[in-house]
């Protein structure tokens, strides 16, 4: 009754914000008024209550809390705790996850670390169930094959919202059994998509099995098609794919409630340098998008296609917008043009109030992989097979070099689950030609084995050593000893540290792998 | 995995419509192609797929099957079926409905009924449970108070949407502890609003209660202000109130999806001569409403609200939009600005093919009033108190008149629970001056006693009587005959008569009033 006394004036509220510009998402217009909210509901859009923090809110502007509609948080390296004290003060009060990395790692036992962590944190951090793991039927993981079952347990959860992306395209299309008996189980649920470039009739047979959205859209016919066909678009912007510019022209007011901004995977450096979906935002607005329209698309129009606008159980609050009974989830800008955010409002409470850490268990260091003694990295002799690396880009090439030329490293990945697959062997290019050294890595998609590159078998070994001590990570190994490194012991994926340390741990990896002569700007990420 | 064949080729469709002008309402826009679906389910919208029946769509237009957003069956005196039967043919595929006529008069057997008929329908019959029986604290009622536990034993009926209009704003205001009871249990589901007039901070503090739609916005700037305050607005046109002319002005691409059409209550010969959900359309476009957001509104926006454009166990079916995957609720139109009907389709069937009968079940009469032998119609002589009728209106006046004066006839009500109540009896104008006979009803707004005006008592005994031994209806004595009858044995609200039969025998009454001198164009609707 707190609510309604507080709504009537009887008691005061906890804050208000007078005088302020706020958005009306439903007619996609700024008004003024006075925000005012009790125990984390708005109660109040006009002057008359007061409260027992008064803001001022003249010149200013007061919008929803941001929605990520779909996000990797094992992207940012950050457990979900450190992850949600890095961009709430972005303005992202909640993010719509798929777990996948951590269950290509670790089977369900991921599935269950992030249920268990959503529940503890002030970010809104939804859980769609990875809906195929592993990625391809080519790929070795940790976790397993994910099974309809070991979903199905979970359904009921509070934070679960349906099925991740469902990239298993030709599986759909082909009718594989074990996929349907997901997409049927999650049926009255919500089914994310990932159909890249799907047109046409194909894309009909994956809109008909059931998946509401598609966040792999990189052209404006196919994203326009998607809509069409009832797959609302998430617009991403992420460290690497990078689809915002092209899919601006989609925006206007017909289709802004079937539009929504996503990071999908999206690195700790940039979310730090750049933000997190205010950079979004804030592109959007810059390539023309009318704000109204950007702040619309960042908050309600991904709610209502998840349902956030309705009252859910447990916590019976509605979010998405400025209204009496939603969740005071709030953005208070100083610019509305540049989303230059002056305080972010969780459930009421400053951002600043809602740090939450220790979501990190204890996990057993998954890295169970043992450098051989006879690690055979010296290869064929002569004219071998070259993978090239190109900077800024995710596809290598083929080439055929000699083993000895400069700028030849040795490349090899070591399968890290203990299955005693012997290490693949190979040679790359595009490191620089000075490189003498060693980088290793335990983040590589889908997979996740350890990845190592290097001028002798003994720093390469040494680099190996190294990250199957720390659980995984990244590492710099010079002339036999370790320069830098990042340990990552939540499944070779996440470290346990706070978003600054991370920051700064990255930009020593990338000094580096400077030193060691790598001309990539960005060996790791 | 049939859906997915027929999606993919290779099984036949059950039907396609080629060449058609579809609306996709994510766009809001028309769009050309070939829409196909097998199983009630849309699976393609380009050439390429063959069906059982092929149908030419050319020079025609195919919308989303319409839905009525709040709707009092019992206003078209028809039960469920025919109710069906009835209104499918003019597009209406779903229809948002409160059962509360029939739970005033008997109480939670009345839920039930409407509960159990709507799973036997081929239309979609969507309940919301009736949050305020008795209407008022001032009215007797048959089916006594409908406590929040009466109600919660039907929250997961798979037709049960949430909560029906709160019409008690008092008591959301003033914190009645057992209307809060209901809205508590019902915070998960949609809760609808009646709130006519409810401006600022009361119309804030009501929405802070958690409900979500009002259908009584009567005025422009009283809707704008529910939509902001994140409050859905249904537009009305009903048998009596009608609101569309003055809140057309309201749509455009940017309320669209917060709105809905309704007709609330809608009489047999309304809905037989204008229509039902056609007619709002074909006045909104007349007014201005470009057709793609009419067609919108009365469709997508309202599934929207209800959450219906997701998938609903037990059905798993999307509805509102013409997509692949989305349930096929069509109407083809041969002229879209005049929605003009050529078919409907509902799960995929034309409506011809969806007829259902027997959603009656033997009611016992619920009409157990006696007419008492001492029934005292005369009352005092000389100067009296009369209550004024006025054609076409719902608002009666106060007057004071001999009661021997020309035009001034006797009215009474009796009581119809057989709580032994004794009959109200007063005096009326406006029936004639040259009425001679009685009328009398068993409905009536929202107690539904037997009311009867009549010149002597002999007749108005005769109309009673008829009423008591049909379990209530409508009647006309002249002369000490009955000389027109529609039994509503349904509770006294419904006939279990076929909708032609019904309003034959509505202008059979008509006429029979007229006979007797009445002067009103329709003192029964």
């Amino acid at each position: 009754m707190s609510v309604l006394e507080a709504s009537r004036g009887v008691i005061p509220c906890d804050r208000v914000i007078r005088n302020v510009k706020y958005l009306d998402v439903f007619h996609c217009k700024w008004r003024t008024g006075d925000v005012a909210w009790f125990d984390g509901i708005i109660v109040g859009l006009e002057p008359g209550l007061n409260a027992r923090e008064e803001i001022d809110g003249s010149s200013k502007w007061l919008v929803p809390g941001f929605i990520d509609a779909h996000v990797h948080v094992e992207s940012s390296l950050m457990t979900p705790d450190h992850f949600q004290n890095s961009v709430l003060p972005k303005g992202t009060t909640t993010a719509i996850c798929d777990p996948h990395e951590l269950a290509n790692v670790m089977g369900v036992d991921g599935l269950r670390y992030f249920l268990d962590a959503s529940l503890g944190l002030n970010l809104d951090l939804r859980i769609m169930l990875s809906s195929c793991v592993p990625a391809t039927q080519f790929e070795t993981n940790g976790g397993g094959e994910i099974e309809a079952q070991d979903l199905i347990q979970w359904i009921g959860h509070p934070q679960v919202l349906g099925l991740a992306e469902v990239m298993n395209v030709p599986g759909v299309l082909n009718g594989d059994p074990k996929l349907y008996e997901k997409l049927k189980a999650f049926a009255h649920k919500s089914i994310d998509g990932h159909c890249p470039l799907l047109r046409g009739q194909e894309l009909s047979a994956y809109a008909a099995a059931g998946i509401s959205s598609c966040h792999e859209s990189s052209q404006f016919e196919e994203a326009s098609e998607k809509l069409t066909k009832g797959i609302s678009v998430w617009i991403r912007e992420g460290s690497v794919a990078k689809d915002l510019e092209t899919l601006v022209p989609l925006i206007d007011l017909s289709t802004s409630t079937s539009l929504g901004f996503c990071t999908d995977d999206r690195n700790p450096l940039d979310i730090a340098q750049e933000g997190h979906l205010d950079y979004l935002i804030r592109m959007a607005i810059k390539r023309g998008v009318r704000p109204e329209l950007a702040y619309r698309i960042a908050s309600w129009s991904v709610a209502r296609h998840y349902g956030l606008d309705r009252a859910h159980a447990p916590a019976h609050r509605r979010r998405g917008a400025i209204a009496p009974g939603w969740l005071a989830d709030l953005v208070l800008l100083d610019d509305a043009d540049c989303c230059s955010i002056v305080e972010v409002y969780k459930n009421g409470k400053p951002s600043r109030e809602c740090k939450t850490s220790a979501t990190h268990r204890l996990f057993k260091n998954s890295i169970q992989a043992v450098v051989p003694d006879a690690l055979d990295l010296q290869g064929p002799e002569g004219r071998v097979h070259v993978i090239g690396v190109h900077e800024g880009k995710i596809i290598t090439t083929k080439h055929v070099m000699n083993a000895d030329e400069p700028g030849v490293a040795k490349f090899s990945v070591l399968e890290r689950y203990g299955k005693g697959s012997k290490p693949q062997n190979a040679y790359a290019f595009g490191f620089g030609e000075s490189f003498q050294g060693a980088i290793a890595s335990s983040v590589g998609h889908d997979s996740h084995n350890l990845a190592v590159v290097g001028t002798t078998t003994g720093d390469q070994k040494i680099a190996l050593q190294a990250l199957i001590q720390s659980g995984g990570g990244f590492c710099v190994v010079q002339n036999g000893s370790v320069i830098a490194h990042l340990p990552l012991p939540m499944g070779g994926l996440m470290s346990t540290e706070s978003p600054e340390k991370i920051t700064q741990s990255l930009r020593q990896l990338r000094q580096a792998s400077r030193q060691v002569g790598c001309s990539l700007a960005e060996p790791f990420l």
